[in-house]
């Protein structure tokens, strides 16, 4: 399969494992919105593309230098930077192109045209890069405010979570109320999941994690513990996921999977 | 305007100048297909963007490694690494989601839709990123052959040379034979703006060129000139022109511009 080795880089990560949080909440929103089994698969598995295309950026040398990834070693590590980049670039490009693609048949063009808006707006300079960037910025902050630390996640991490939830929920004809359902509970979602995230790599270890532990305050991270504790940090993950649950329980079938999703967000421990 | 960095950083390699052949490619197509003005403005910058992400990525020191282009300092000289990283993919982001986004309107749902599973196949791992993969892995190769060098050039540069073209003439509802004359003359013109970059990067000085020259040869790189000499590189590129020039006058209008776009790329020193 030409070109192997940037083929093989691309499977290296992709299917290193991880959580498949984004396209698990994709299809979960459509199972509730009412789309019939399959439509979603494709798109879900496009999120979990562009999802990984982030993580294999966020880990090369210039920007977070982290060699352990899902518990296996990094992109760059096993196929060198400039193969690690053009793997990125292929998921981005492929995970976009996927959103293009499927659902197949014309009936499906607006929506998927309004989906390819919502992940773009999600993962660009407003979005996800943009929250990166702030994030290498932060690091030379001494001391990061709370609105910081809540605006480089809310990017770097919550968008690209409700964007999945968007997307399954778009490509289901969803009415706007449960749009705006999804929205709330997938704001919650996500900014629990950032805090779990930043409680673990205070807590846990990198076996468990599949991941380097301890890197956020060895590098100086705007983190939720850094800046209100781990104490408080804790009680905000706790109200964020029930606010999620009660969000989702307000939705067609009483949510159908998404109050257990949450409930997983927060007992996850990797 | 947030992230602030990070725009600067686009902006250097966007407005750095550039000979803006594919959105000028793009709107030339669809004059000839009969477009009304001002539909094409956005998708055209839209493959400028992509074109642009490609270069800074290029330019890493992973990659070739190259300080100069478009006569500034490339993206990571400027801007570090990280930023250029981001930059290259706020700028494939952005590029895609434009040719989402416009021309706006539900009527062009479907043609936007095929406009993104153009461009996407042109750039994607069977097209200029998998073109890009086999350049790096050509630098081993001590005696690169014909096939190889073509397929690379093909892929690296040929492909969203075309798909420009492609997108003009679909967003404008050219019939089928009219795709078919711009895909023949987006071939040959293809071809030929390679060929004439790698006799440039022989025979010009930085200063001219805007970017770094002799470094193909330094870098034992797969080229024209490299494979089968200066004299036949330049014989080969007057017959792409001709049969360029010749596909574009079978077109509405005599092809319009394109005829002449053709005979810049033979005859343009940098």
């Amino acid at each position: 399969m030409w070109p192997e080795k940037l083929h093989r880089a691309i499977r290296h990560s992709v299917f290193a494992g991880g959580k498949r949080l984004r396209p698990i909440l994709c299809l979960a929103a459509g199972e509730t919105a009412g789309a019939p089994p399959g439509r979603l698969l494709a798109p879900a598995c496009a999120l979990e593309m562009i999802h990984t295309y982030s993580l294999i950026h966020d880990d090369l040398p210039a920007l977070d230098n982290d060699d352990l990834r899902r518990g296996v070693p990094t992109c760059h590590v096993q196929f060198g930077e400039a193969t690690a980049i053009l793997a990125g670039d292929a998921l981005l490009t492929h995970g976009l192109g996927t959103l293009a693609r499927f659902p197949e048949g014309g009936e499906f063009a607006a929506a998927k045209i309004r989906v390819l808006e919502t992940v773009v707006e999600a993962i660009g300079t407003r979005g996800m890069i943009g929250g990166q960037a702030a994030d290498l910025g932060a690091e030379d902050e001494h001391d990061p405010s709370e609105a910081l630390v809540l605006s480089i996640h809310e990017n770097k991490t919550g968008r690209l979570i409700r964007a999945s939830l968007a997307v399954g929920a778009i490509l289901s004809g969803a009415p706007r109320d449960v749009l705006r359902s999804l929205e709330t509970y997938g704001r919650a979602v996500g900014l629990a999941f950032q805090i779990k995230d930043d409680l673990l790599d205070v807590e846990a270890d990198a076996a468990t994690l599949g991941k380097s532990a301890g890197k956020d305050a060895a590098a100086g991270k705007a983190t939720f513990p850094a800046v209100w504790g781990v104490e408080r940090s804790r009680a905000m993950l706790s109200e964020q996921i029930e606010q999620a649950i009660e969000s989702a329980r307000g939705l067609p079938a009483r949510g159908g999977r998404l109050p257990e999703l949450a409930r997983y967000v927060e007992e996850r421990n990797k």
